[in-house]
């Protein structure tokens, strides 16, 4: 019977035929003999996370293949980023991610990442806890250059424009409302106040003024962007009856996970970068079927090598994730095992794509079918046909006999 | 030219592999020359009746199967088997399905089956009628220790939680109601007086007296649930232009014809038990072509035996339907001949599934495919893909040239 679920998911591992790879997908193109076997012994099926006719962002199809709705429970990136770097959030609470970049004395972006600066933590508790108009700032330390920033007060909205323009060489720019509710002009207004006070902080922030000392650009101006609203969200636990974890390297999954009430796991040499651990990451998820009874596994660099166009690096990335997964091949088929991807990345235009990806439910009770390869074209023939990221939990609670009767 | 069609639906028909069988469903493990010779004729493809992450009840499955969108029709049980003991609903009406139970003098139900008392006719006549703060109480009964309960007069309301507690060596509850409207609260006062009434009533009744007299348990009480508000439904022939009939040993299917304003035809042996004369069945069907367009058949047992874990026992159930269905196979392709079910029904859970359902379409007209076996992985192939059980309906009228045209 089953008893516990993995669920791994490979970002951006879907991919369109490439010619230098004679016409296969860097999957297909990839020695997969592992994945294979899985599928051997799974039902698969294809994936579209979000449905067909969408590109999926990364924080919206985790949000669907976890089960929750993006339509109903995203509002943003910035209320995920806050959750991931340890926020309590509470209703009403308005976040956001930013970076700390460099701007001049004429109020240019000469750098949006300060030089890259990588310990921001001074500098976050410069800001922490500054109260304006009413509403409090909290402003915590993401990785590298990055920060969240956390608007708690009576009255606001996330209908704002970022206040980052998203490219250096151009001025810093106002942070302006998105509609005409008196909500969303108040805490443009408010931010706005917050990155002015900011910057006069930041500009005398001793750690600045010893990087200039360096010859090191001052991290001297808060990008921020991606605002989000927070409502509260029924924990994974509460919706599915399974304590949940989470393995990843990335920010942002982890983000996802602590904002779904999920224990987010640290496993020494899971960076989220091609060099990444998977083998340790694939065993700790097993190891901690001991302690939770859904694991979240999250592998991330197929997705960034696809970004940068380099589809011989992503294929031979699949294949330190095909050899980590020999792994699950001793794997108790009381264990739901499900492997899949968030969407594709196509190296080619170097972005996500809306091309479905292949998925694999292995376990007991599935009604194994004729699929013997895991890739975007074998998949297409499995038993599960095309589903989106939304059936993915419902099919989990199918298996196991949670899912409620409808009628009588 | 397609002139009929015969629908049949074989209940609880879809599975799971099981290890005793050698990995195979109960449907692969039947030897079914005559169904896969059938589907070699065929369009095949899988349906979920509810669409996926649906466990669906057999009620609303069948609603959705034959063209009935059980989001707009259905509100509860008791309106389909109210229908179905041959109850006239009207708009407004509030029916429930009950059974006779036996309650002691501490109100503790100590058998909600009354000892499976098989003929309640004179029980129910004497609660029939009766009328309680301008309310009438129609009072029908069911098959075996089951009754219908209709409440006629204004102002009544569905939203009422049930007076079964669903278990037996309890206390019988109040009936209470769901939300905070004046018809759900007055429904719930009337309904509790009307089974205080009867209770007092069925105590003092001389076939309970009988009853004790012979050691056995007196069916004093009635335990009703499922409560539904009828609004009126169209019916099938008004909808579909086709006269329609049904063949069924279970209630509750008879119920979801009358529902529909379908007739029900008496077939001697057709018992909704794995004893029932299948091919009596599907001889009737074919002989009531006559005399209908749209002949419904309902067969029950293969569903009955997965919820006993009898996974042999649907097997040998599922040849039997196998043998019988050779009839179908001089059928003439002027009839359109549809075998499929309402929902899987797992063994293993003993439970009701969301795992899809093979299903084919036989007929002049239909793109037949390359599937020559009927069972749930072999359909997965079919040309039809995955559908709906809304899907069915508006096929069946599109394979006619009935469809209405959407734009010019």
């Amino acid at each position: 019977m089953l008893e516990k679920v993995i669920l791994v998911v490979c970002d951006g591992l879907g991919d369109r035929p490439i010619k230098d790879l004679g016409g296969l997908t860097p999957l297909e193109a990839a020695n997969t003999p592992n994945l294979d076997s899985l599928a051997a012994e799974s039902e698969c099926g294809m994936m579209h996370s979000l449905g067909r006719g969408f590109v999926p962002g990364s924080d919206v199809s985790h949000l669907n293949i976890l089960g929750y709705d993006y339509e109903q429970y995203y509002s943003g990136r910035g209320t995920i980023e806050a959750a991931g770097v340890g926020l309590q959030l509470s209703d009403g609470d308005v976040a956001l991610r930013g970076n700390f970049g460099t701007i001049n004395d004429q109020l240019i972006i000469t750098d949006r990442r300060a030089g890259r600066i990588n310990n921001v933590k001074a500098l976050t508790e410069s800001l922490d806890g500054l109260e304006i108009d009413g509403v409090t700032f909290i402003v915590k330390p993401g990785t590298a250059h990055r920060a969240a920033v956390l608007m708690r007060g009576k009255g606001l909205s996330n209908a704002i424009i970022d206040a980052d323009p998203h490219k250096g060489d151009v001025s810093i720019r106002d942070v302006t409302p998105i509609d005409n509710t008196a909500e969303a002009s108040f805490t443009a207004k408010v931010l706005n106040k917050f990155l002015k006070k900011s910057h006069e902080i930041l500009k005398g922030h001793p750690l600045n003024i010893e990087r200039q000392r360096n010859g090191e650009m001052p991290a001297n101006y808060l990008l921020v962007r991606g605002a989000g609203k927070y409502s509260k969200v029924p924990s994974f636990k509460e919706r599915f009856d399974f304590s949940g974890c989470c393995i990843a390297g990335g920010g942002l999954y982890k983000g996802v996970a602590s904002f779904l009430g999920m224990a987010v796991l640290d496993v020494p040499g899971a960076t989220g970068l091609p060099d990444t651990n998977i083998e340790e990451k694939f065993r700790t998820a097993i190891k901690s079927l001991a302690l939770y009874d859904f694991v979240f596994v999250h592998v991330k660099a197929a997705d960034s090598l696809a970004e940068d166009g380099n589809f011989k690096g992503k294929r031979d990335f699949i294949e330190k994730i095909d050899k980590a997964a020999g792994l699950f091949k001793e794997l108790s088929k009381d264990v739901l095992l499900i492997i899949t991807a968030d969407h594709s990345t196509t190296s080619e235009l170097k972005s996500h794509s809306g091309d479905p990806v292949p998925i694999l439910f292995r376990g007991h009770g599935v009604r194994v079918d004729k699929v013997a390869a895991y890739n975007e074209r074998a998949c297409t023939e499995g038993g599960l046909g095309f589903i989106t990221g939304k059936d993915v939990i419902p099919q989990i609670l199918n298996l196991f006999g949670t899912l409620h009767l409808t009628g009588a």
